[in-house]
């Protein structure tokens, strides 16, 4: 994998990855960063850090395909948030970051509050303006899961980082404002609430194998030697989808070939099997689950998807018991979802 | 408050609930039941469980208005779910219920699984098929707080029943599927997760306050003696209010005469606000946080409204990081949104 490092003109890093090593020069950019406030804020009765980034509400909204921040700006077009004609994988500070390396002052407020240092990064998967992980050529996802590893590196040497999570939010219906297939990276300088339960339940025992070892054939969606798709059991949302490599990996920056060929693939074919589902773009979050840092030891990567579709036309809403109570109902059984999903062509 | 108990054709319970007694009698019934499919499976990784309730997918989704099921019954009319001519509050057992007195059997399936054993509960908050807690009559959201009362005292003494939550979803932005005003109760046979969160921070201290005595003007909606209305300044939501009663309450269910009137007037005047925001009817979930059974000693009721919108035709998405992480990003400060809500007439 070859990388180019470009500061940008407003000071924002922008890497490009590729097969192939870049070679063209940048072009003119694009606008330049406002001030960054964000900070955290404790919430003294869930316990948990809550992340303030005052600007995001300025961010680009569903914009023309034409004035689309994440294509390659064209000479003479433009500028766009990538200064270069062509490139493979594109990864850049995000304009408006929950977390970042230079994060905002700290306003004087009761209650605890702290520095939101970290990162928050957009991936974009390709210069194409259209297309999703199920449509990008395979090479290409592969490339993308080096990059994740690559950024897992990078991100987790920095000091002050506790848990780094690429994710994908796909689709209107989850609140995307772009629709160039792109995903994005958060660094966080705590481990968040559901990565700590995830640690304690991997501290107990090893959760994933024991479930592929027990899941069957009811919930599999395909597999192979080195992954296995599943609709795991107790699922959360209808049609949610894990994707986990056999070995227990603490994150791709462990993956051998076979599991970097293996999660590629199965990723892609995870989003085709959503879209052709109910004949149409599927809206998904996709979430990396690694270990954050120190957990290395017991710790089961996997990718999980949260759907929120539960029918054809019918979206799935989070509302008094998800948010209030912190228990979902979920009106899709997972037996049925696995089985809608095996039968579906990828 | 007088009460009048029917039991519905198909073996569900309905209380009418009023200031004056009923008298006319039932009329043609609706619907039966389908048969009970609910039941509880484990998430062994984020250690909590999922109440599944297959059938829901064939509940009614926004019926034409001669059609609601929440509206009285008229004489020689389509049945409703209510079958009289007339009522103040009504309650009445889902009809799709995620927790029941008589769950459905358990699932042979790989992992734990428990008896959804508690209620799911339908609160029809007046005959009036519009409106909302803003535009009711503050008689009516009185007797609404006493039919919480009664409803905590009498499912808490449920076998088997751990946390009684009411809440109300409003708007199709939270996936309501009917607009006559209403809300739900649900009585979870465990603590759910946002509980526990809760119980452990009222163990440490008295979280609520503390909060009370240190939130100052800038984060106060409106107060009189026996409640607060406040933006937490660590909110999680854009435009979150909570309703605090001066004195720690485990629930509504202690409240004094003066609490009753200042928790019904003041969730008015929030609902009533949040419509002027905007000029338009305001998407929440509102949710009562009052003690876990055993737990009373230490809690501090309070009512917390979760709104989805961001800005005046944007909305407020749960994506990465909510979901996959748990930790809230929030783009409106906490100081802003407050003097944004002093500032419009309820």
């Amino acid at each position: 994998m070859k990388t180019w490092a470009h500061r940008k003109a407003d000071g924002r890093r922008l890497l490009l990855y590729g097969t192939t090593a870049y070679v063209l020069p940048p072009l003119a950019e694009g606008p330049s960063i406002t001030e960054n406030l964000s900070h955290l804020r404790w919430h003294p009765l869930r316990m948990e850090w809550v992340a303030y980034a005052a600007g995001r509400q300025e961010r680009a909204f569903l914009p023309p395909a034409e004035f689309c921040p994440l294509c390659p700006t064209r000479p003479g077009g433009p500028p766009t948030e990538i200064p270069f004609e062509d490139f493979e994988v594109a990864v850049f500070e995000n304009r408006f970051p929950a977390f970042a390396d230079q994060p905002g002052p700290l306003p004087e407020i009761p209650g605890e509050t702290a520095q939101a240092a970290g990162a928050c990064e957009v991936v974009v998967y390709t210069p194409e303006h259209t297309g999703s992980l199920g449509t990008l050529a395979q090479e290409r996802r592969e490339l993308l899961v080096r990059v994740w590893a690559q950024r897992y590196r990078e991100l987790c040497e920095r000091e002050g980082v506790r848990f780094v999570m690429p994710f994908e939010n796909r689709g209107e219906a989850v609140g995307v404002t772009l629709h160039h297939p792109h995903g994005q990276i958060y660094a966080y300088p705590f481990v968040p609430p559901v990565l700590q339960a995830e640690v304690a339940a991997f501290r107990r025992g090893p959760v994933l194998q024991n479930l592929l070892a027990q899941v069957g054939s009811r919930y599999i969606v395909e597999e192979d030697d080195a992954a296995a798709v599943i609709v795991p059991p107790f699922a959360r949302f209808p049609y949610e989808v894990w994707v986990v490599p056999k070995r227990a990996q603490p994150g791709p920056w462990t993956f051998e070939d076979a599991e970097v060929t293996a999660v590629a693939r199965t990723l892609g074919r995870v989003v085709s099997r959503y879209d052709a589902l109910f004949a149409r773009p599927f809206p998904y979050v996709m979430v990396l689950h690694a270990a954050p840092k120190g957990e290395e030891a017991h710790f089961h990567f996997h990718v999980e998807f949260y759907p929120v579709m539960r029918g054809a036309d019918r979206l799935k809403y989070l509302a008094g018991t998800e948010l209030g109570a912190g228990t979902y109902t979920v009106d899709v059984l997972p037996e049925d979802a696995a089985r809608a999903l095996r039968q579906v062509e990828p």
